[in-house]
């Protein structure tokens, strides 16, 4: 048996996905700025797409920018608006458990002079409301919060941080990095404040180098990449059709029957929590039911390095993260981990499962065995 | 029939690269940044793709950048290196006929404080070798020239070029952007002098959304995106690992029997322009041979608008462009064009048939005849 529980790091494109994309990389490849009819088809993916997403989200089509992707969604948002807003305030609030994808365009900016505060979270993963709304300065021009973390699977209360930012201060902008929330939970940024939000196609089981940035209408946002002027000016560059029509589907898919998707993925979710409870010196910092994000199980494995708990696993054919797998090649201690508070003796014997479409409960049963049979001879080894 | 003549707006995707691209999407779809097997395996099509494309320039594989295309290969050459190197001067040197994807970058760098030196090109599309010298100065950071333009085809002796500025200042930089190059001609940057090479994949029936940058080792460059670090920092974001992979085997294919290849599209190219001669009042823009490009023939129709007849082309499945197509849905009047002393009457009167792997001489043939047919009609219609 393989089990992929990598979801949160990357997911296996849908074969519908699949098939449109090969469709659109072989029969209608054309240029959509091309003013024949394989321009206007292309572009007519391209339109279907942007309805699609606007859809999910009950938003306008033309409030949503495709990308190459979550990175980019995200440094666009910030390094785009903190440019573009700059007359108006230096000041930029963020947290302590951010994705490097957007604390490094943070430091970026602090680099060109703006000021970023880093709030710290409790052992829930959530910000202190009270520090937040003194946080907020007549100058502050941007909130950017994590919707869901990427590592323990904590959700933000997004509509109310953005409540008590715009009610200090009207003006400021909140971007939600909704990474890993996008396809798991019905977000409408016009109900819950939200002006700008960043999404990744390949965790929603879209190909890689695709994304999109949801940029309420009235903001200003200047362009990371300029050129021949696609998408308004913002974002140049020939489109990726086959990648931008397989984005679209995918989310469709994705919101299609999305409560029952939902429901099931919780219910792995518990029966991985619960099934966890039957080994001994383990530690789940994801919570079960609505508490924490329906896809990621953070467990903490006493005396065991998640590094070799995670190699063990793989020669089972069972794929898991340590760290959150999005840092390249440098998983480093996860500052999320220290950020809610677990042991220090444990930040390295972190392991997180992530689910996708694909995952089975005889999956998790097989894991489970797997675990039963790898943690006692690992814990032997390490202590002999 | 079909004859699609728009190969240097984009291309159909080849049908090996195509099973590639499906296979690492729906089987080795993991992120190459995680630490299990799937992540080996995907950073693997990352590794051979880097060696396939250093080989067909004969560069080190740590000097290949992948990008999302074109447009950010473009704007990370000029923003990137202009703000990595501002200490050094602020002035930069690029030329009249630039792509948008140049252009645009250059004009923001201007915002920013920088001063542009745009050379203007003569009739065959070069510029002023003594011009370019006259233009070189202390503060002189980069010059950035196209290698090949999209519009005629006219080609820029860069290795010639980068010999004369680096005499006047060898701390310049040469940036070529090979977008219409790469896959055409042989390219060797460390012979030709070229510290930074743009190109894109889906000019060269790769994938759409995928490109690369090659940077020289040594030359000193800042990211346009932040994050997780991947590619050493320089351009974060989970790696597109279906679409390098397919980059890296379309390159490898383009210079498979290159010589032949070639060879045919200039065949091609020049049975087109001979048979264009049958034709009444007809200007040929490019040149037979190896005086241009092999795939780019620009013809102005006297007394035609060039939109005109493009539809009715196109009513025959005849696609081509009018104008370079890169710039979405804002043809205007060609910079080009003018630049190389079109007349004005025939600027909008201008077509440009650009060839790919997949075109024959019966298309050339049938797109000859169907020329023969429209050409009086849409004259007459247009006197009339």
């Amino acid at each position: 048996m393989e089990a992929y529980f990598d979801n949160s790091a990357t997911t296996r494109v849908l074969d519908e996905v699949k098939d449109l994309v090969v469709k659109v990389m072989t029969e209608d490849y054309g240029n959509a700025a091309a003013l024949h009819r394989k321009g206007v088809e292309a572009e007519r993916y391209i339109k279907e797409a942007r309805a699609q997403i606007a859809k999910t989200l009950k938003v306008e089509e033309k409030e949503i920018l495709f990308t190459s992707g979550g990175s980019e969604s995200n440094n666009m948002a910030l390094i785009g608006t903190a440019l573009a807003n700059q007359r108006a305030g230096k000041h930029i609030i963020s947290t302590a458990v951010e994705h490097p994808s957007v604390y490094n365009p943070l430091s970026y900016l602090e680099e060109l002079g703006f000021e970023i505060t880093f709030l710290p979270v409790d052992k829930d993963g959530h910000i202190s409301l009270e520090e937040l709304r003194a946080a907020v300065r007549p100058d502050t021009i941007l909130v950017s919060v994590m919707y869901v973390n990427n590592e323990v699977g904590a959700v933000e209360p997004i509509a109310e941080i953005s409540r008590i930012v715009k009610e200090k201060n009207p003006k400021t902008l909140i971007h939600a990095d909704a990474i890993q929330a996008y396809g798991k939970y019905v977000i409408r940024p016009k109900k819950e404040g939200i002006d700008l939000l960043s999404v990744s196609g390949h965790k929603i089981h879209a190909p890689k180098g695709t994304g999109f940035l949801y940029i309420r209408n009235g903001v200003k946002i200047k362009p990371l990449i300029y050129g021949g002027g696609q998408q308004n000016g913002l974002r140049s560059g020939t489109e990726n059709v086959p990648g931008v029509a397989g984005l679209g589907l995918a989310a469709k898919i994705m919101y299609t029957n999305h409560d029952e998707k939902i429901r099931q993925m919780i219910e792995l979710k518990d029966y991985l929590i619960d099934r966890i409870g039957e080994l001994d010196g383990c530690v789940v910092n994801s919570k079960k039911g609505e508490g924490s994000a329906p896809q990621i199980v953070s467990v903490s494995f006493e005396g065991v390095r998640a590094e070799v708990l995670l190699h063990a696993l793989e020669d089972k054919s069972i794929f898991v993260s340590s760290g959150s797998a999005c840092s390249s090649h440098h998983p480093g201690i996860s500052g999320t981990l220290k950020g809610i508070g677990v042991k220090p003796d444990l930040l390295d014997s972190t392991i997180r499962f992530s689910f996708g479409v694909f995952n089975t409960k005889e999956q998790i049963d097989y894991c489970i065995d797997a675990l039963k049979e790898l943690l006692p001879v690992l814990r032997r080894y390490r202590r002999g």
